[in-house]
Formats: structure tokens, sequence, C-alpha cells
């Protein structure tokens, strides 16, 4: 049996707005016995998409390829052979290597994560990347104790929002740091809202960082850095004796710059995550990282960032908003029956 | 009893040829039951010393304070509880933070660190702070196996000319940036005799090491680097997956600058080490290193830096050609009698 399927391909790297089309395809949904049958519902537009699509990423895909890395769906259909599935069962993209925009996919068992089906669409749409990132770098790098406090930039990002709202139900305290904006005030109160300790603009914690860090119980141990360039200096400038920096994204574009003597005098250690390697190297951990995510997720205290839904069809628009910048995350919606009570009151 | 002592002093703070002063002092040799009486021979003087009197370590003397942190000496009296030591025993200053500049002191016991009697004055004057460096970084950070490839910047510098040699004797491979100069081809002859595998320019370097690297069996898995700025960025890009790097120095006064893809894709890790809290941290691991070190001295598988000869009266020439740059490491030797045949030819 052959299923429509509108999907959004592109057949070679560039800019998104020009490279990507929407296709129909045809679907074999006569799935062989190891196989699944997913109807994907909803998936964001992440920044990590724009680069694969522009051959930024360290990934070569065959043409024509898929675009999208994260989503979430339902099993239609399994094979003979498959255990761990079920149909009706919620299951979200289980790699970032993943291509997923489209409505229907056959797949392995393996390339999906079956997910609570008490977690809505938009906190499962958007479990895979952000809310790990955030999780490994706040508990694998360094052991920290409740009350200990974490510094990073980039509060605003959507990682950003994940060690907030993480670090507060681990008991940590969060030092936040985002640019300056006309709405700035509003902006720091959402961010304590979600559990922020402390919110600063780069230019004010650049300023009194050092008189501030004086007046906490102790300087912080770990900090988290999405920038890169002077960002990452001051950062790092904060951080106590023996303090650990973990990078995780460049939104300056620039190299991360660090103070010799932060490293020698200091005792400073770095390092980077990229969470889909990590994720794969360490599958133990990853499977209870989900669990606990999921778990608050649920709870409430962890929540999706603030996200705008658009239908398949006005993809164009969502990927244009997407690129714009400061706008809020596009949540592309694959079918019509995805309605927006159905992502946010009701459940999956 | 008294002995006189010249010593070379400082009372604030400042450019050392402007605040050092040779002075004579009284050193009341009846010393307690707790301490010892040391004749020092003969002192280097490093870059460490001039930071520590230009006030750029951190580090605050009581005034007058005198210079120089490593030395070489011999017992002359101990008191009637030690036991660890005995009259004509061959020991160095145990710490950066001892003040040496003086041809007698009375000491406790742990300010020094007995060596070998065949170990000559040059390399026990030149023990305490680069070897250890050098093995600190080739053996703490990542378990490399024989034929592993290290890539240093800084070179030549006493830190990277053990580097080259500790690598050698442990069955690394050495990858050794210098920068340019007019003397070049003799200074990666030289470089080479000690046992480096590849020497080359910055420039080189950073044109070429794409390539070079590809030549390779497998990329480097540890870069030490003592220059920072855009040459640890260098160095960085050369690391295979999983590479490591460690900052020791920051010759050219710039942070550090990794790119975040490094970090982030790479999973590159960065750290810094200070010889001197190092070994304070892990004195177990210390007392093995310097039992290490000696061996490989002895034995001609790590020599001195090349070193001139000055006596004391004429230390003011010394730290002159010091801070000019680009001469010999100045040994200062403090009695008449520590000829130049004693240092290099006859053990001390």
């Amino acid at each position: 049996m052959k299923l429509v399927s509108n999907c959004i391909r592109y057949s070679m790297h560039g800019d998104p707005r020009k490279v990507l089309t929407l296709n129909t395809i045809a679907i074999d949904a006569d799935i062989k016995p190891n196989e699944i049958l997913v109807k994907w519902l909803a998936s964001p537009i992440n920044p990590l998409d724009i680069n694969k699509i522009e051959g930024k990423y360290p990934l070569r895909p065959d043409y024509p390829a898929t675009g999208g890395s994260e989503a979430v769906g339902i099993v239609e259909n399994v094979g003979a052979d498959i255990r761990s599935l079920h149909k009706g069962d919620h299951v979200i993209s289980n790699s970032i290597y993943n291509s997923v925009w489209t409505q229907y996919d056959v797949l392995s068992e393996d390339a999906v994560l079956k997910v609570r089906s008490d977690l809505d669409v938009a906190s499962a749409s958007t479990l895979l990347i952000n809310p790990p990132t955030a999780y490994i770098m706040l508990t694998e790098y360094v052991k920290l104790s409740p009350g200990d406090f974490v510094v990073q930039n980039s509060a605003n990002s959507a990682v950003g929002r994940c060690v907030i709202q993480i670090a507060s139900a681990l008991g940590l305290k969060t030092i936040n740091i985002v640019r300056d904006r006309p709405d700035i005030d509003a902006l720091k109160k959402g961010l304590m809202s979600l559990g922020g300790d402390y919110v600063f603009t780069e230019e004010e914690f650049t300023k009194n960082n050092t008189k501030f860090i004086k007046t906490l119980p102790a300087p912080p141990r770990l900090a988290l850095n999405g920038v890169g360039g002077r960002s990452a200096m001051v950062l790092c400038a904060s951080l106590g004796h023996g303090g650990t920096v973990v990078t995780y994204g460049a939104m300056s574009k620039k190299p991360i710059e660090i103070l010799s003597s932060s490293f020698i005098f200091k005792d400073l250690r770095a390092f980077g995550v990229a969470v889909g390697p990590w994720m794969q190297m360490h599958p133990e951990k990853a499977g209870h990282i989900m669990t606990v995510l999921q778990d608050m997720l649920v709870k409430g205290q962890l929540s999706p960032p603030p996200m705008e839904q658009v239908p398949m069809a006005q993809f164009a628009t969502a990927m244009e908003k997407t690129l714009a910048g400061r706008n809020k995350k596009q949540l592309v919606l694959f079918h019509d029956d995805v309605s927006k009570e159905q992502c946010y009151k009701s459940k999956l």
C-alpha cells in the first residue's frame, strides 16, 4: 500500500530559502518485519537544521535529502519482529542525524525513542537536543551540590532556558547573562520566573562581575558557554579556582578566548559538548537522562521554549522568520489535525 | 655564630634593574634543633623570578625580600632533631615560593629537596620547575602510548626542550613549533638532536598543518601551549578527536583562542598547569617525578638548558641579559669556588 506524504527536501546545500522544496512522495506502507511506520506530527526549526541544510554541519546527506532533526510522532504500524513499540505509541526522533520533515516515514526501531503519552506535543518535539544538552552540562563535567553557582551566557537561548529550569530543579543557583535589548526588563523577569537567580546583560556583567562574585557565598564552579569570543573570557574570569567551562555553541561565531592565567593559576578546565555524539557514546546514561527530563517536563519543572505553530504549507514563512532571528521558535505542524488545542491543552 | 652572606634583595615591586640591590647580611648560624644551614651554590634567573619581582605573580612577599626561586646548594649543618638530611647533602630549593638569592640561609627541613650527589650543578639548579612541568603535562592529562604524537609551541623554551627530551625517553613523538629567526636551520637541527621528530616555524605550521597531520599515522593526542593567542588555536586545530591541550605559559601575553568547533565537534579538553601548586597538591606523585627526572638527567636522557655562568658580583649584567631576551639562561654562581669546571665536569 502506498501512502502519500508531504515532505520538505533539498537536493543541494545552500540557503534554506532557496534550496528547500515542498514535495509529495509516495511511501511504501507495507513495512518489513523489522520496520515501523511513523506519522510525524510536529517538528521545530532549529539552528542545527539550518546548519545541516547550509552544509555547515559535519554531515553529508544523500540527495534528495529530507530536512529536520527533531520531531514528535505516533507509531502507525509495526513490523512482525518489533517488540519494543506498538501502534499508537508516542515517539520522538532519536538522533540529530535523522531527517524528519515528512508526514510519514518507514524507519528502523532504533530511529525513534518512545516517550510518555502524557507529554504534550511542544515538550516532546523539543526534547531531543536542548534539554539533554543542558542536563549533561550541569551533571557530567563537575559534581555540583545544591547551592553551588553556575554562570551562563546566552541565557535566553533554548539551551539557556533549559539550564535555568534544570539547575533550579537540582537546587543549583544560576547567574544568567543575556544580550541587551529594548525589552530587557521583561526578559529579566521572564528568566527569573523560570527559576533564574540573577540575570545581567553582557555589559552589566563585564563591568561588575568581580564585585558581584564577591557578594556570593562562593564563586561559580561551572560556566556554560554558548557564545564564544570575549563573552567566554568574562565567564571564565568569574569562575573560582578549579572551575570548569563547557562550550555548547558559538553564537558569536568567534573563537573562544580564555586568559592563559585562568588556565594556569586558576586550574581552569574547559570542555565542549555536542549532544548527538555524546548520547551515542553513552547509551545507558542517555536513557536515564531522557527519563529524568520527561519526568521534569510532566511535573512542570521544565517547559518547552516559547514557540509559534505553523502549518506545513506555510513552512517557507516559518523558515524566513527563523532566519530573521529574534522570533519565537517555529513549530511546524505536519497534519491539520494537530491543532493548537491538541498541542497545548489536550495531550498528544 | 654570625655568618656573612651576600644576597640579592628588593624592598618594593618594580623593574628588576631598579629595585634589586646586592646586600651583605649577617646570618645567625647557631641553628635551632629543627633547622638546617644551607650554602646555596648557584641559581638560574627565570622568567618566574622576574614576574615575582615585578609583582606580576600572585604572591606578596614581606620586605626586604630575597629574589630567586630555584637553586642548588649543600647542607652545611643540621639541627639536633633533623633526621632526613646530613651535612654535605646536595639539595635544591623545594618550592617556587622560596627565596634563594643568598649565599647562606637557615631553613626548615622541608624547604629543600635532597638530590643525588652525582647530579651536576647545572642540572640540579634547573630541576625544580621546567622538567616537572614538562613531565606532568606529558603524563597526567591523557594516557599516551609509545608512538603517540604530541604537538607543542614554544619548543625552544626551557620547558619545550624538556618536553622534547622527556617525550623521546618515553617513546613519544614530538611536533615542535618555534618562532622564525635568522639561525632557524641551526635551531631546527638542535631540537632534532635533542630527540624532536619534526620542527616547524609558526608560519610553516599554520600554512601546512592540515596537510602535514594527514601524513602521520594518527593526529596528535596532546598539545602543549606556552604561547597563547592564535598559536594555541593552530595547535588545537591539529589535534585529533578527543584531544587535550595543556597550557603552561603565555609568552604572547594574549588570551588563548580556541575554535568553538574544536570544543564542540572534536570533544577537545583544555587544562592549565602551574607546577608549584600542582606539586603541593600531589606530594606523593611529586616525589616520584623528581626521582624519575634525576634518573633521566644522570642517564643523559635529559639535559639542562644552555646556560651562561655569571658570578654573583655581576648579577646586574646577568639580569640585563635576561630582560633583553634571546640570550642563554643566566646561571648565577654564589661563591668563587663554584668554578666552571666544577659545574660541568666534576660533579657538585
